[in-house]
């Protein structure tokens, strides 16, 4: 199949079809898709007749019209009121994006999806992936659903139920001494030596369309329109950069009106690159010495992505903020037993990033304001 | 509220108001929900317009017009073909139902989400259910949701995962060194002395009008046609009387043509009081003694509901059919690797009866049967 879309490099402009198995620019920087027109608003009309996955939207993804996706129905997730948690903090309008309920139990599920479809397609036979946490468990669950064989890096720390997720899937699992950064160095030398696809973060165009699902479906489910401001847990940044291009590419279809969200990026005092850099109103992050948070999603030192979720956090009129992990711990449990939501604690991260970012001035109470739950909190338990 | 519904025991036959909270029948057996009348064919069409949760059948279910549920998004669940299953049995058309991506992570949250809903409206604060595992879970996390305390009782020997996750939503956990059934007399005990309400199993009508959302969705999923057998891995039995009362009833409202799907219970050859009951052709279980399973939501050796379940079975033309612990583990491992699908025992279960009841000759190769991941692997690893 020849791709109708093509591939445009985020920073140097440079642009190259999207035929084979594209990772990164020459230049280095991530790629992003590029498609020849916008689908148009009568196309809204089709999607009632569709189910409730991600691939509802396939116009706006990288998929060919005769195509199957690689799918286990991720996508979909509710958007549930909080109100209890709402009433507690004076806020009037305050939902959460529950994506623990996707197949794999997070967020992930749409990233990888994308990018199994898409390798797969192009004749990859194997897979590799480093992980904090989440992402070993979706490709290791996609890999097999696709029949093909997965490699996964994972820090020796990675919570035992994770790890134990991506074995089930039959993955081969390798445990790394070190944080995500190092599970990168050792993902890039495998599938250099083994012929194996690289598809971390960034490294690929794909997962960064998968993720912009969060953003259509927060269009759909708000009857399209776009809430004032979204909180979002930040460790490599694809769902931030995925929502904004989702918002972005809406905009320019038409298919939303006014205003976009502020985006907000919420991290760990732990591991803070963004924050950091976001306030330093620096174009890139530095590397975070000593990473360390019990959120391992946000546990992303250096990040590929972080000119684009700057760009990002910049251009929505957001920003970015840090809470230690016995806020983000208590605001989890909050979740758990206010709500019943198995927050994890990327997910209460941002309900503490929200009480943060309202202390300050940045969100206001009468704004209406989305929260994500990014995974399962059962993932993180043992 | 005045419920616009009624209640009719499932043995005598005698009918009362659903006003109040209803327990069982006066004659101890199960009260079943009557509506005054089915939804209109027509009614089909504003389905596209909701989201995919089991609340969009709400004329099917029994939630006042102006009402509101106790909800976390429950149904709109995958039902996955699994081709590369299928082409290593030899089956033509093989699909799973994955409950595993539910809120909570398993089918149990659409049965307590309406009994929650329900009992709440009632007027209910404190609820009590005894439990296998996974509908603890359950009632943990719509307590939580609705604002009510929740008492929860379970076997010593349950997975940690799930005693875990039972105490993350705040729930009262009780741990008794027995089974089910004597879970369920420390639960109607507390009831009695504390004033709380008994959700268990059968023993208030709403489980089973949520679980009922099963099979409206996979007629939904299949185009309003139904499969040729269904494969349910039975212990409480709430989800095969559920999907059976829901095929009658889409039947008599004409949204469905042709014959019901042949629906058959796999239970554990550690715990198979319906097997031996249907193969006896008696009307009732002998409670089974000293049930064990790896499967524990198979382990329920005296189901309340075994009359109606038995008569599921033999009015659809199904069957019933036990297999051993290595068998199901093998088979959920292969729908792990094969499929990328998080399979839990009693999902298992039902590929390794699907086997045995092809061997049998009960289901050919050309039927199209729909099998069930009740629940998520990840619930029974620690």
């Amino acid at each position: 199949m020849t791709c109708a879309w093509s591939l445009e490099c985020s920073s140097c402009a440079s642009t190259r079809s999207a035929d084979g198995l594209p990772g990164v620019c020459d230049c280095g920087q991530p790629l992003l898709v590029r498609y020849p027109a916008p689908p148009s608003p009568e196309a809204k009309s089709v999607l009632r007749e569709r189910p409730w996955t991600m691939w509802r939207y396939r116009e706006w993804l990288p998929l060919g019209a005769e195509e199957s996706p690689v799918t286990l129905g991720e996508g979909g997730t509710p958007l549930l009121p909080v109100a209890r948690i709402a009433a507690k903090h004076g806020f009037r309008d305050l939902r959460v994006k529950e994506e623990g309920t996707n197949p794999t139990g997070s967020f992930k599920a749409r990233g990888l999806a994308a990018a199994v479809t898409r390798a797969v397609a192009a004749g990859a036979r194997r897979l590799v992936v480093p992980t904090a946490g989440n992402a070993g468990v979706a490709l290791a669950a996609y890999g097999a659903r696709a029949g093909v064989a997965t490699r996964v890096y994972a820090s020796a720390i990675t919570p035992a139920t994770i790890l134990s997720q991506i074995r089930s899937f039959g993955a081969d699992l390798v445990l790394v001494d070190g944080h995500i950064g190092d599970c990168g160095r050792a993902a890039r030398a495998y599938a250099a030596e083994a012929g194996a696809v690289d598809v971390s973060t960034l490294r690929e165009p794909y997962r960064i369309e998968g993720k912009k699902t969060l953003g259509l479906e927060i269009a759909e489910q708000l009857g399209w329109t776009l809430p004032d401001a979204i909180v979002y847990p930040t460790g490599g940044g694809t769902g931030l950069i995925g929502m904004w291009k989702a918002f972005e590419e809406l905009a320019a279809a038409g298919w939303v009106l006014g205003p976009l969200p502020r985006m907000y990026s919420v991290q760990s005092t732990g591991c803070a690159p963004v924050v950091q850099a976001f306030a330093a109103g620096a174009e890139r992050c530095t590397p975070w010495p000593e990473p360390r948070t019990v959120a391992s999603g946000l546990c992303v030192p250096g990040p590929l992505g972080d000119r684009l979720m700057l760009r990002a956090l910049r251009e929505s009129g957001g920003g970015a903020v840090a809470v230690s992990d016995a806020q983000l711990s208590g605001a989890s449990r909050d979740l758990q037993t206010l709500e019943g939501i198995d927050a994890c604690p990327e997910g209460g991260a941002t309900l503490a990033g929200l009480l943060e970012l309202e202390a300050r001035g940045a969100i206001r109470r009468d704004d209406q304001v989305v929260l994500f739950n990014t995974g399962a909190g059962w993932l993180y338990r043992s």
